[in-house]
């Protein structure tokens, strides 16, 4: 039987066709007016798509490079930063931090865990200059909860899926490579008001990365650098994607997007219940991924490379010292139902070529009653059309 | 939740990632030499797909273009010719030959099923100019058996999938939307020494599709008339996938892509059974499609719309009389494990809206155990490796 590779990794996620498409038949040039008004428009989209009335911008680089940036340009050698780690996204922030000398302070819970708001509070102070976290620890399909940490720094933070500017995140950060559906090369962060001020006193050298410098050119419709440009035409199909799920408006199809993906964590977790599967992060789990271990005695790497040999398939291995021990399938990006139901018919068989006892077909009816019960709540039977 | 759009129709499938690449990216003259040398190739590959020694000739037109240069380079006005008909392209083959002029002796065998072979020993004799047959009639979802049919005319067939040479089929005709994982568009024909030797007195009237223009062309790396370039470009990339699939060998190749939708229709064939679906072909099967009739009283237009509204996916309704009382599902093209899996999880779904008593998971678990079965006997357990 056909293999088709599969992306079901939490980053790089599936490519949208009409993105691909757009990658294609991009052959353009990055000093023009039809790049101008490509650009404008995809800084404007992309804005939207972050719901916020900050700048938006857009690095040529890897979501690292937007988290470089955030570091060394709102921070001098020696300012004392609080990094809230668990995980190897976490950990990172800490690197970043360090390598620009700051003075790091980590609030660390143990990997699929997350953050207490009282431990937080303790660690809170005047002398603080930033506060890094990462929202989706993907590492261990983990999500710390931002609304509950903004509320603890900022004392207000209304209950919303993602608010940037009421809940007073002043750099929020992305990558390309997932829940956008192209692939990895584009970073974006919006900056608020009060980053932009203290962005003046910063320090720290920065030059390609140099948010200031961003920003100027982005007001004449160009980016500092050479941009990817192929990629920013893939970002720009997309996000007419997301409009068009939306019916018109960028912000519902984003919200569409996410709820999609939690039909589909949901109905991967079901399955993973009935087929005896332990969550790597059930206190927080996060959205855009599961995290699931597999059964004892088994290394997790032998359940990925059977996804692959068997099915084409790719779902991730854990990270560093996770490696081994857990498994991660994306949900956030390009999937749908087929996808979803797929995996899991996919999980039972590498399972039972482990040598676990699987009841053919019991992780996949779990799923399916996660999605008729949800169906069934939003639409009529087609019966009584 | 977002709805990929997926064919599972007969025809067209779904197109291959690499023959998307070389159709977008085709940019050629018919006329020069780089184009010959592709053209030249691509009727070599092809030839090895089809398996044999006869010419093969490529037509820019639907399948149904070289089925009218079947009749109308080997027939004269009033040539008696048989038709063997049970479904819409046996009676399509029957106004073909009525349309030349042909005296059209017709065996017609209910839809569904297929004809005997003692019925048709009485229909044949010296007075019959040709005899044509649809191999998979995919209007009704039944194969019928070429070779007993090339046995009872040739009085010899060897005992294999598909052997022109052997069975002495004069013509055997494709087109480019089904196994061959391309876009409609392209028709291709082999066409027996035999043939072109009957093509020398034949009367009828043609240009467009005139063989023996096409057979001078194609010695030279030409097509007689301008041909669909971006078609060719993707026609060689798809053989070229046929061949990496036979490990070198296209021979090989096709018979693996043949052995998993065997696997794609036993595994529907059997969600079905448990879904207390009936075949529609029971006696007759094809491998490349199955043709299910839906619960009484339901209209499989409902369940086609149903298919396509929750879930994205393309599956065919019945043609012409059929319309409303059968719906087809494809297995031949570009489909593996997760696709077949995911369109039985819908059809489940499917079934549930439209009032049917669904036991979620037991379609999906007859499947997953012929699947289990199916690769226990090929592959060891990974654990074992």
């Amino acid at each position: 039987m056909l293999r088709k590779t599969r992306l079901f990794t939490p980053g790089p996620t599936p490519l949208l066709p009409a993105a691909q498409l757009a990658l294609a038949s991009a052959n353009l040039h990055h000093r023009t007016a039809d790049f101008r008004a490509l650009y404008t428009r995809t800084l404007a989209d992309l804005k939207e798509f972050v719901g916020t009335q900050n700048d938006v911008l857009v690095l040529t680089s890897s979501g690292t490079g937007a988290m470089e940036a955030s570091i060394s340009n709102l921070t001098s050698l020696g300012d004392k930063v609080l990094v809230l780690s668990a995980g190897k996204f976490g950990e990172r922030w800490r690197d970043l931090a360090k390598a620009y000398g700051c003075s790091v302070d980590v609030l660390s819970a143990p990997y699929g865990e997350t953050f207490s708001e009282g431990v937080l509070r303790a660690r809170l102070g005047p002398e603080l200059r930033a506060l890094y976290v990462q929202a989706t620890e993907s590492s261990t399909g983990a999500r710390h909860d931002v609304e509950a940490i903004a509320r603890t720094v900022h004392k207000s933070a209304p209950d919303a899926r993602l608010d940037v500017d009421a809940w007073g995140i002043d750099i929020l950060i992305g990558g390309s490579q997932k829940a956008l559906m192209i692939p990895p090369g584009l970073a974006y962060c919006s900056v608020s008001d009060r980053a932009w001020r203290r962005m003046e006193d910063a320090g720290s050298p920065r030059y390609y990365f140099d948010l200031r410098k961003e920003r100027k050119a982005a007001a004449k419709g160009e980016s500092a650098f050479t941009p990817a440009t192929s990629l920013i035409a893939a970002l720009a199909a997309a996000l007419d994607y997301v409009r068009q799920l939306g019916e018109g408006q960028i912000a519902v199809g984003r919200e569409a997007l996410i709820e999609g993906a939690e039909l589909c964590a949901q109905m991967t977790r079901a399955a993973a219940q009935s087929l005896n599967l332990k969550l790597f992060a059930p206190s927080c789990p996060a959205v855009a991924l599961t995290a699931l271990v597999p059964p004892s005695g088994i290394d997790s790497g032998k359940i990925v490379t059977a996804f692959r040999e068997n099915f084409g398939a790719m779902v991730a291995n854990g990270q560093g010292e996770m490696k081994g021990k857990i498994f991660r399938i994306a949900h956030l990006g390009y999937y749908d139902y087929l996808d979803t139901i797929g995996i899991i018919a996919a999980l039972e068989h590498v399972l039972a070529a482990a040598g676990i006892s699987v009841d053919f077909g019991a992780g996949l009816r779990a799923a399916q009653k996660v999605y008729a019960e949800h169906s069934a709540a939003r639409q009529p039977a087609y019966a009584q059309r």
